[in-house]
């Protein structure tokens, strides 16, 4: 082991198991448990016996919701009186939008001018009925969104929750596999779990979560071919930065891991992998055609994975238990249909 | 009340509560005991408190493995070595396929010769393994079926389930019912129960379970427009014929309920109400973008009637705690493709 290498195998991690058993008090009640779907002709096709942690099915359409309310239930009386403030155009935004309105606090959700109209609409759904809530848009070309972000918070006293790179966050997402693993435990233990990585927030809590409970489990990360960073990084052992990937999984067009993110998924996750695009096309039309489920392309990365083979060679999925985190179903249905309509012409 | 009506009012029906409990335990651990959906968003929209039992996840895709596995499972071993026979291009076709397979018996299923490629890969691939089952193609406009069928049961002593006007088909599809009483009694009893009906088979079973275990729950079923059969059926207070119905919902295209339905549907059943084809593409674009499910054009009819406020007056939802059973999910994803695609385009 080189000296950098001991000094992260030492370093402590952002979050410990205990963290996530207190998210999950948290979140009882208020998130939903969902459901744990299984298909005999996926696991004809993969060989494997598969358990999906359908998170399409969770609060606002994905697995954020859990670590935004884990966050926002831990603020200071001082904190919930001033407030929220977030950036994002995807499920993070709606998340907060969301968890702060259950919570009775105001959110301030800074988004591009040119988001999807579904995306604003929906965040200002979440937002209703709480006074001091609103969606700040802002021109990606000529404005700087983190100096009006740290503007508003400045003036209106409140707290911003990154996407991912937050300790309550990442324990908050664990609380997923936390979830799958109690929920399949009646059958046998799990030998192999895959989790779409964009900034590291699910995986890095999941990976906590599930070797806590499970040391010999195999916790698989599944990267688009596009935007591989994570891959990298750990072959580089630094966080590596990119160009923002093309690629459908728009959630997974994160350009770097987190720092906090990071040492964890060192320390817990066996390896990363990759799919293209086109194999997330198939996985979500089989979702769709096979499992009845619509789910967004981030949420397919690790059922992609797993369909195309992919899962490294020693920790091949035949013969194995194997849990599947389906991160998210949000997307436009026109998009939707477009994908399932290509997909369904393609060979 | 009329000769006629007291007549039909003292006649013993064809199942009782006691067949549908012995039809559940027949189904455990074979049948999946599909999982509950809520949405705060349909909630919302509807003001009443939704509770969807999702067959769409059902094995095979549809209610229809209920029933058909429930007939199959009573055959004597005679019945069990000469195997069944049904006609269907649906999915009463898949649910023998599959039911007999499982049990280990010989399906012969008689299918159009120009019935969809996937239905029929479909049904075949669920016969797999099972020696002595074929699907037996015939010609729609030079050959009868019926006629085919009786050659066939006659020459392998095969035993003919039809996909509805059975009793042990009538009690299997009632469990889904009983299932979905069960799994929401701990919140309180429901008020409305809205149920699609094509030949009864469904709505007959889940009467039978939903008003033994709540005498006060009103089952309304709900049928497309252009197919209102059974609801001509109550109010002339006979089994009326119609023509084929040119309705997207295939699974209710029957041209007259049973005559073993039809009486339990008099007794047990509120009333019928009907949706658009229009309503019926706007409830499957919900279920896609809100709660991330597949449902087929029948499969919706139940929600296309509450979100459309097609339930009768004195059954209104609002304030009310409302099941509704989506019966399948088996749709060509490339038809699915093109109804989300135009439901995204309407006004």
């Amino acid at each position: 082991m080189n000296p950098a290498a001991a000094e992260a195998a030492a370093a402590p991690l952002a979050i410990h198991f205990d963290d996530i058993s207190a998210a999950a008090q948290r979140l009882q009640g208020v998130a939903h448990r969902t459901p744990v779907l299984t298909s005999s002709t996926l696991d004809a096709l993969t060989g494997a016996q598969v358990f999906l942690k359908c998170e399409n099915l969770q609060r606002m359409g994905a697995f954020k919701f859990r670590g935004a309310y884990n966050a926002l239930a831990r603020f200071s009386p001082e904190q919930r009186r001033a407030g929220v403030i977030a950036f994002s155009s995807g499920n993070h935004a709606q998340a907060i939008a969301l968890s702060a309105r259950l919570l009775g606090m105001p959110s301030v959700i800074v988004m591009p001018q040119d988001s999807p109209t579904a995306k604003l609409a929906a965040t200002r759904g979440y937002q209703q009925g709480q006074p001091g809530s609103e969606v700040l848009l802002y021109d990606r070309y000529t404005e700087d969104r983190e100096a009006i972000g740290r503007r508003i918070a400045a003036e209106r006293g409140m707290t911003l929750i990154p996407p991912y790179d937050h300790p309550d966050v990442m324990a908050g997402q664990g609380t997923a596999a936390l979830e799958l693993l109690q929920q399949t435990a009646e059958s046998g233990p799990l030998d192999l779990l895959l989790v779409c990585v964009g900034g590291g927030g699910l995986v890095s809590g999941c990976a906590v979560a599930a070797r806590h409970l499970n040391p010999a489990l195999r916790v698989v990360g599944v990267e688009p071919e596009a935007g591989n960073d994570v891959q990298q990084s750990l072959a580089q052992g630094r966080v590596v930065h990119i160009d923002t990937p093309r690629t459908i999984a728009d959630g997974a067009q994160t350009q770097h891991c987190g720092a906090l993110t990071f040492p964890v998924i060192q320390r817990l996750v066996d390896s990363i992998v990759t799919v293209s695009d086109a194999q997330l096309v198939q996985a979500m039309r089989f979702a769709a055609e096979r499992l009845k489920q619509v789910i967004e392309p981030t949420g397919a990365l690790g059922l992609a994975a797993l369909m195309s083979g992919r899962a490294p060679d020693r920790v091949k999925a035949r013969g194995q238990r194997v849990g599947v985190i389906v991160s998210g179903g949000n997307i436009d249905i026109a998009r939707y249909a477009a994908l399932l309509a290509d997909g369904a012409s393609a060979p």
